[in-house]
């Protein structure tokens, strides 16, 4: 990784492509590149219907120079980003490009809230839970609930995930919700789906963040503060829940954490620093067992006990996670590796975690449909 | 290539998911694999929405007992089902993947004309050209006019691919269209955009396509009747035509179509079948000059005078093309490789062209935004 971009996430005051040219712009400055040296860019979008714009690339690319260069949009729900980082880097692996654009970007708060809801129950199995009326809050708090009653996860663990992620974004000038909570905060927000509470959930938000990643030799010529991207690994699950044997885990994630640790020769006890994909609370709590930072069924009283605050054990989510930067959906998977890429260069200002080498991405579509896990490594 | 399916293009009883799970099916059958024995899935679904479906392949793999499988849909307008392969060729050539399956599937003829018409235009630049009442046969339109002014093509020669392309499709048992017509009927038939008339335009088609490409030495255990996708080559252009320097040619083609055949080791004169993308007349036209199977300007006597025949020069679109074997859009990409698949395998039946090994695929997407050319050769 050579460079990167992040819009402020929030309510944007323009649509998705111009959000995704702010930002792509200041990942190709970052990288001190003319547009034109870009081999390939991969763009997301989801929603981009909403704003009557699909094809993305050719507009992105003629605002920003590279007009003849290639483009594709990809697509994989909430973990968008990171199926477009995963195409880039295999693009680069297969030495069909040196340098990739990677961008996601949305605009969401155009939408009134039960249209967003509705669009995004699209990325579940529409004729299976869709049309029978679940939404993701409901799919979520069916997690939350198996959960609660399996290892005896309790709201207050779930309030101590929220309380957090509030926390860390308060030194996020990116995040789109800057506000501390406290406890009581917490139990006197309204339920949305039992045992899911308001600040369960994280917001729709519009924003767009970009990389720009090259092969390691062009990499080394353009920059010298480098983030490897050791190991980008994805896999898939049964699309709806009805279909899966256990709704304490997420199986595409627990698949493509064990590759990308394989490959990247490295264990959960390595990761200094990891952004996981908290859309809610018990996501989050879901995804450190997943990914082996806590054994199974202990994620909530490791975020009750501080362990996954910044200075615990392992900090999850010193961005804010989706919870409280926002959640443009596809720009998430990307604005994760942002985030770890300004931690990896000593570049996260007061939420900083100190001397953190090896950091860990988990971006996941819908329920778990899809998983990508990437390992990144600060380079010397 | 080691298997290949294709649905009946034209009204389809069923949604775009069934559809691709219909042709992954045949895909993965054609190729003696167990679906888990597929590494990847991409797929193209680019009007998924219209179904309240996107997030495609959690639900296919699901479906064809491929649930653990990663998978990622690939947009890129028209060129979404060759973009799709573009990725799996990137996923083969860097060895994250040793088998990878593409599908392409769309359901349109749910949707009203104008409601088609509205959703299609999305592909475009929408700001420039949606926004101001520009849809595809009007755009295709002016680019027409300008091959008729600088080139002195005339009505008569872009009756002559329709007469053509319909005339393949009667022998293709999968077309969306198959009525032969004469110059007569082509003549009388309403304009839709001066001077494109009815049977200038594509239709709207239900339909889906598949293929199962492999490593080489994983492909020769699977499958003796083997074609090699020699070159899989993208590029962009500017996004809508007020940007472009020459209406008469589309610069992204000709990008493409210059390193697929410079990375394949052959030229336009070793073509011995090609599937072009002839949404409008005018643009197979334009097509087999941009590939250099023609000069400049001399697409449309080419077409007059039979040379792009079956058993004429060069055998362009005897699948019937888009133009008759219909145009499900994010299917086209792919059913384009699945006839040179067909072709080179000496399995087409009527509209076999004798003695072809090598093949091509040119698949635009919008007005020329994007494009993808792909290089095939019968392997022995």
């Amino acid at each position: 990784m050579v460079g990167a971009g992040h819009t402020p996430f929030g309510r944007g005051s323009s649509d998705a492509i111009s959000l995704m040219i702010k930002a792509s712009m200041a990942a190709i400055e970052g990288a001190s590149l003319s547009p034109e040296q870009i081999d390939h860019c991969f763009y997301s979008n989801a929603f981009g219907f909403t704003e009557n714009q699909i094809h993305a690339g050719p507009v992105i690319n003629t605002a920003i120079g590279a007009a003849d260069t290639p483009s594709v949009t990809i697509e994989s729900a909430c973990s968008s980003g990171s199926a477009a980082l995963m195409e880039a880097y295999a693009h680069i692996a297969s030495g069909l490009a040196d340098v990739c654009l990677v961008c996601g970007g949305e605009r969401l708060l155009h939408l009134k809230t039960p249209e967003a809801t509705a669009y995004f129950a699209m990325g579940s199995d529409y004729a299976v839970e869709g049309t029978n009326g679940a939404t993701f809050p409901g799919l979520y708090a069916l997690m939350a609930q198996e959960h609660m009653r399996r290892y005896g996860t309790t709201s207050e663990m779930l309030a101590s995930v929220a309380i957090k992620n509030h926390q860390n974004a308060l030194n996020n000038e990116l995040a789109h919700i800057r506000k501390s909570i406290g406890m009581s905060d917490y139990l006197e927000s309204p339920y949305v789906a039992y045992p899911l509470r308001l600040y369960d959930c994280c917001p729709f938000s519009d924003g767009a963040a970009a990389l720009v990643i090259a092969e390691e030799r062009v990499a080394r010529r353009l920059n010298s503060e480098l983030v490897q991207l050791v190991s980008c690994a994805r896999a898939g699950g049964p699309a709806a829940l009805n279909q899966r044997d256990d709704l304490t885990s997420i199986s595409s994630a627990r698949v493509a954490a064990r590759q990308a640790y394989s490959s990247a020769h490295v264990g959960p006890k390595d990761i200094d620093v990891a952004e996981v994909h908290d859309c809610f609370t018990i996501a989050e709590i879901i995804a450190t067992e997943d990914t082996g930072l806590f054994p199974q069924g202990e994620g909530g009283r490791a975020a009750a006990e501080g362990l996954t605050s910044i200075g615990g054990k392992v900090a999850v989510n010193p961005s804010g996670g989706l919870k409280a930067k926002g959640h443009p959906v596809s720009a998430t998977g990307i604005a994760q590796i942002y985030e770890i890429y300004r931690q990896l260069t000593a570049s996260a200002g007061k939420r900083q975690v100190d001397g953190a080498e090896i950091g860990m991405a988990h971006n996941v579509g819908a329920t778990g449909g899809s998983c990508t896990i990437s390992i990144l490594r600060r380079m010397r």
